[in-house]
């Protein structure tokens, strides 16, 4: 266990859905049992964890070691490769706790070969942070969380439709933080027109993600207050040609055919790394049918709501056999004021 | 509930124990929804954490608004007053979450004329940080906190003096992390002689306390491994005014009278602002009938070990009315691997 290896890891949890398409990454500069120096990537483009972390030790790296999140990059970006960075203020140790997969890995030699110590210190919650980004990274396609808020009977609405509210207000401040911890939110046409959401941020200072519509029909009541909000723009993927935008702040993205797929891959191009799923049931089931979900959080009210189930949050037209089922493991449960959060992933 | 004070909070929460008879404090910048720049308070002497994150931040703070886990200060101390800094950088609003009672409070007032906004939010954890740093800082003594590890049944040792090992290596583990928070340990010569502890911190780059022993007698045993060791300094409080150091390591302190309240500050003025407290049954005991321990921290062992207990944790020569015994309020529990971390304060 190394307590400066966490607080790196600390440092890229807290820029978490700020950094794009880029991983959010923290670094600690030690010398003689002191932190000297901490930092974190805070936007794309922008410096890299480590160099703002040299950056702040200055002289008192010299002989320190350097404790970052992610493995340090060598090559030429927007900003120059981080290894020189490191052999230039003179560390006499690097650890990191995740080896970057979707870049070619020479930085250990580098560093070594510059009279370097590196420690490779594999760390689980490190691992936690990139492992979707990696796979993202390399298939093009942003990581995806999916929420859903449902009853003990797995309801997200009862059959009139009523679902204000499931959950309870402290759920709400965490489903607040989900999204301004990704750059962007997408949901269906038909939640717009049963609940008329904002998928705002509504914390102090957050950062709002970017609105995301999918409707295939194009049949939109561009009065409903996420298109009035200008907070942050709404992206509609849309089949239907003749639709045509109310306002600067909503953008059409016309797709001939609106598969899953070229929509997500379209969604990454334009800089979303991360992406949150808050939909009713249709476009919810739709997504559970496919690989595309990396995460998904469920928070279960402690009722029961019965009714026939036409708001189940999961419902396919095909039956399949109980053995094919998908599984799920359980990552960690977590009890809110009363209500259940469960985060999973698909085993 | 806000996440970027939270995060100033964390950035405090990973300088403790560096910052002498300075407070640990964190800082972020933000503007339009991102963390812009981060920092903390790294040594005494040093920069303040308000203008490691401004630094950071550069020309993006312009506008913005600073969370700091203390109220920015105001005076010119080895530093100038933060609060110019944050008028400087042209940041719209300040966030803090605890009043610094130890200071003249000018700065709300100053913030406020300079068209600064400025919001006190009162936070538990800050608070918790600061609680006994005012209390020590107003009194000149050192924040105390007092950790033993004892059986279910209140013993250290077996009347043989037996202790090794009560509780397991992860309870182990988390003492080393509480010697990395704490500037100095304090311990009896009856301990050293008993176990021959070295009182350092085990964990990958932590930083060793400075070690204090109390001999009121001066009868030590310079071979033992803690005199021989200079991974840091070792003070020797007594009242034998013949007592010679045996190396340049190990420091002789000599007072006509060691009374703990004399010892306490005299250790405060050295610059030791969180004093550690690992001793036997009779430090421990002397210490607990004083009101210097801020924080008790017990280590429960699954096991009962009997005896005359001798070597119980808390044994006085008076008896008292079970109404007049001392009183903790829990302040949090966690098992540790099966043995039981209990945090108390004194009611």
């Amino acid at each position: 266990m190394s307590y400066f290896m966490n607080y790196a890891i600390q440092l890229a949890q807290m820029v978490e859905g700020q950094t794009g398409v880029n991983p959010p990454v923290g670094a600690v500069v030690v010398k003689n049992g002191r932190i000297v120096g901490l930092g974190a990537h805070l936007k794309q483009g922008d410096k890299h964890a480590e160099v703002q972390a040299l950056d702040m030790a200055g002289e008192n790296a010299k002989g320190g070691t350097i404790y970052i999140s992610l493995e340090p990059c060598t090559h030429f970006g927007s900003t120059p490769p981080c290894v020189n960075k490191i052999i230039e203020f003179g560390l006499s140790k690097v650890v990191y706790a995740v080896k970057d997969t979707t870049l070619p890995s020479e930085g250990d030699a580098i560093l070594e070969q510059a009279g370097i110590e590196v420690e490779y210190q594999y760390t689980e919650d490190a691992a936690a942070l990139y492992r979707d980004f990696f796979k993202a990274k390399s298939e093009q396609l942003p990581e995806i969380t999916m929420k859903v808020s449902v009853s003990l009977d797995g309801k997200q609405a009862t059959d009139m439709g009523q679902s204000k509210w499931i959950t309870n207000s402290d759920v709400k401040q965490d489903v607040y933080h989900l999204r301004h911890t990704h750059d962007a939110v997408l949901t269906g046409n038909g939640t717009i027109n049963a609940d008329n959401p904002q998928y705002t941020t509504r914390i102090p200072n957050g950062k709002h993600p970017i609105r995301i519509v999918l409707s295939r029909s194009g049949n939109i009541d561009f009065t409903k207050q996420l298109f009035q909000d200008s907070s942050s723009e709404v992206w509609i993927y849309t089949e239907n040609e003749h639709l045509k935008s109310p306002n600067a702040n909503v953008k059409i993205i016309y797709l001939t055919e609106c598969k899953l797929k070229d929509i997500l891959k379209d969604i990454y191009k334009r800089g979303i790394g991360k992406l949150l799923i808050e939909a009713g049931p249709r476009v919810t089931s739709e997504f559970l049918q496919t690989h595309f979900i990396d995460q998904l959080i469920i928070y279960y009210a402690p009722k029961i709501i019965g009714g026939s189930g036409k708001n189940q949050f999961y419902q396919t037209n095909d039956v399949i056999d109980l053995n094919h089922a998908t599984q799920f493991e359980i990552i960690s449960t977590e009890l809110i004021n009363q209500n259940l959060k469960m985060i999973l992933r698909k085993k």
